[in-house]
């Protein structure tokens, strides 16, 4: 592993990423269309949790869904059948995260003009996507309660960078040893900003919250332009 | 985005890691330890399942264990304090994975000659810890019930390089929307040879056959030399 300049070369990478995002950013504005990226573990309840938003707010906003998998088409077709959006599926080819760039590549293919909201579904991972702004607006996190009330302390740097925290499959509270107030504590402890809204994406308990949020977040975007 | 010669830097760093991992190997199979990586999501239960083993293994044999994470030191803390076994915590500052070159790292600092048994808990996450050879004889996998039985078709390489994966959190199997056999289905299609246990770390099911599973392995160790 020879004298190789690696911490430069990584700061460029992030600093141009956050050129491109910010680029994305604008345009989405500009647009007034409220882009969210969402973030979260293997199997933490993203697809469901958007599946039953996606159908909260379909009624009265047009909205767009791109999926990020490494090579399988499973949870964009599944947004597609459940909802009637139109939905695409970026391949990010082994990769544990999208960055600016990627998200601009797809962007390209996929006309977003119309969009009131646009939601990206990120890569199941707790590490790399906390490193690199996609061009969202907001990010939006998930922790299930199997997960446990340690992760905050294990993955700060996720929790440092989202805005709102959903703690998913509170439903199934009783039956973990998952304590919600410790959970709310790490994480405001990182992150004393965070929106924090427990919910059952299976039951709906604090669904109706987070489509308020998203209300508000949409406003703010357009008030923004 | 110029015409850098990815590809080819990036064969180089796994090539480098491949004979890393194999001196690792080699260097276990010498002293007689099976040396064990165990891969999953966060908070699938490898911490809980590592302390029930080790606790079921520990007056037949000698074990060792070691722990990454990117900044905290819960998980070697508590396997320590739940077992007696001297534990150790590797930080790896950021990265998604632990590769060759790092665990070679830490067994300079970690005198494993006497350890029949050496554990790893890999990073939580079913990406990047898949691609690294670690320089364990074995990969052991944890996929827990409430993350869904689709995740051989969304993560297939963690299924692939898998020897032993373990379905966790059987006990609440009845809760979600988890069907084993699928799971399986799923598993053999990517990797034939895999064997596939449920079980549950809380309540001990399936556990006397991993700890069977480990028995067998170390024999074939001790035999090897």
């Amino acid at each position: 592993m020879g004298n190789v300049k690696v911490i430069e070369i990584h700061e460029d990478i992030f600093a141009s990423n956050d050129r491109t995002a910010e680029i994305i950013r604008q345009k989405m504005t500009a647009q007034g269309t409220l882009f969210l990226n969402v973030m979260s573990s293997p199997g933490s309840g993203k697809t469901t949790t958007l599946i039953k938003l996606i159908n909260m707010l379909k009624a009265d906003y047009r909205i767009g869904e791109m999926d990020v998998d490494i090579e399988s088409s499973l949870d964009a077709q599944k947004v597609a059948d459940a909802t009637g959006v139109e939905s695409i599926q970026i391949h990010n080819g082994g990769l544990c995260h999208i960055d600016a760039d990627m998200t601009s590549r797809a962007l390209m293919e996929y006309d977003t003009a119309g969009f009131d909201i646009l939601f990206l579904e990120n890569i199941g991972n707790l590490v790399c996507p906390a490193e690199f702004d996609t061009g969202a607006h907001k990010n939006v996190m998930i922790l299930s309660v199997p997960e446990g009330h340690d992760k905050p302390l294990k993955y700060p740097l996720m929790f440092k960078v989202s805005d709102l925290i959903l703690l998913n499959k509170m439903d199934a509270v009783d039956y973990f040893d998952f304590d919600p107030e410790l959970a709310e504590k790490y994480i405001h402890e990182l992150n004393p900003d965070a929106v924090i809204i427990p919910i059952s994406a299976k039951t709906g308990i604090g669904m109706e919250e987070v489509a308020g949020w998203i209300r508000k977040e949409l406003e703010k975007v357009r008030n923004g332009r």
